[in-house]
């Protein structure tokens, strides 16, 4: 009986075409894949001019794509996607700190800082003492910890977005905790700003009434022996868009206090310890 | 109460983010596309190296995409979305001609032809005389029928694919039907060819076990006032991709017979009538 497609065995009639020798995984996620995006069609009932707009949106967002610009990954970050990749992959204990998206801004290789440093290079911006313990789920201080961290600079962009303009570094580093667990450094209090809204992406946002700003957020990677990964950001507590982030990277637990300091230079000092989960 | 992102809830957190004020019909559908989206993200535990595998992909099928070639459209043939799409938008009553996909090959503007005329202009090819009538549910005969036929030469290729090797309109032409609903004219038998396989898409079927052929077929516009615009192909009956379609264009009730005509120059007669859906 040949399996000739129909509307309503349109799921069947391209699934049952794969081959029975190809990678096991592949099948899976294609016939998944299969299976809800025939779904997504029947439900809205996409029209032969909406299908087609869909294609031209698709096309425009590969255009945009470059070397500095990656408009599917946006794309993603705007529906969800990213983060709901980014929570499955990363279900974790009560109490240890929770994931969030890992952003197009990261650069591995950043200096070594001792503690207490400072990774602000342009003078710009508010100052602010970010510091902390890294410990287990048993708050017990863990040694050799590795803090891999980034912002924006005071004016809402990263060094790499203006490499003509910015020191190369400026508002990143990597620390190593000693014995105590504990972490310290001084930036700057980071500022929200909106991600490229220039493109198909931008447009979407658009059309869905929605705004492209980012909250203000510290970036931090943090590694040791023995635990999970950990990819995350801490958020100003008081921002404007915290309820409203364009890439949904907000978690209530990730919500950092800013408390203003009286005296010496610094303006800003924001409190939070990173809980690892073990392996 | 704020709606942070959670895994659980993630649905909920994109599509509460729309304004209210925006046209609810990107609203229906792009709730419904997050919902679904979300869906195959959860059911399939899409692992981060499988996202960003995602990512690349779509990345790749937008850079190939240019003025001959859109890969997104080849995307949507191979996993039968076009042909759902066509087929949702296009449900008829019984015993009416069924749609099938566009493609990419039709030209508007193909030279009115007088009924009986040749199409094939290269002179390569086995001769195939198409005949048949235009009616209406009743078997009653349509006058004023617009019928636009267009096919691969006998290498497997439209004349806008060799635009320095075919003279122009090969294999095409449109005629319209008398008083007694009869159409015919002289192509030929057309024969099986890939779709573009030296891409994504290609590579995407490779993974799948699947080739890239498409089984020979003659294509078809009908029009007449007061009837549903049909979009088809009529299939050759023996073709060895019958079955196996790349894009899913086949239907068992759009498989023509091919008959061996004896004497004269023409070597084939392929009769198919089609009945026309009232609008």
């Amino acid at each position: 009986m040949t399996n000739y497609f129909t509307e309503e065995a349109s799921v069947e009639a391209v699934n049952g075409r794969m081959a029975s020798d190809i990678d096991p995984r592949v099948r899976e996620v294609m016939t998944l894949l299969v299976k809800h995006l025939h779904a997504f069609i029947k439900e809205a009932k996409v029209s032969q001019q909406e299908w087609e707009t869909a294609i031209r949106f698709l096309t425009e967002t590969g255009k945009i794509c470059s070397q500095e610009r990656q408009e599917f990954i946006l794309l993603s970050d705007t529906l969800g996607v990213s983060m709901l990749v980014d929570a499955i992959n990363n279900r974790r204990q009560p109490g240890a700190t929770e994931n969030t998206v890992l952003g197009p801004f990261h650069v591995a290789g950043a200096p070594r800082v001792a503690m207490g440093d400072r990774i602000t290079l342009d003078g710009k911006g508010e100052s602010c003492v970010f510091e902390g313990t890294v410990v287990d789920l048993d708050e017990h201080p863990i040694e050799g910890a590795i803090i891999d961290v980034w912002s924006d600079n005071a004016e809402g962009f990263y060094d790499v977005q203006q490499p003509d303009i910015q020191p190369k570094w400026n508002n990143r580093g990597t620390f190593v905790t000693g014995s105590d667990g504990r972490y310290s450094f001084v930036g700057i209090k980071p500022v929200s700003y909106p991600i490229p809204a220039d493109g198909p992406v931008g447009q979407m946002l658009k059309h869905l009434g929605r705004h492209p700003y980012r909250p203000a957020h510290m970036h931090y990677i943090v590694t040791a022996a023995g635990f999970q990964k950990l990819v995350t950001h801490t958020f100003v507590g008081d921002d404007n868009y915290l309820s409203s982030d364009a890439v949904f990277g907000v978690k209530a637990t990730l919500i950092a206090p800013y408390e203003r300091v009286l005296g010496g230079g610094t303006v800003w000092r924001s409190p939070f310890d990173f809980v690892l989960n073990p392996l």
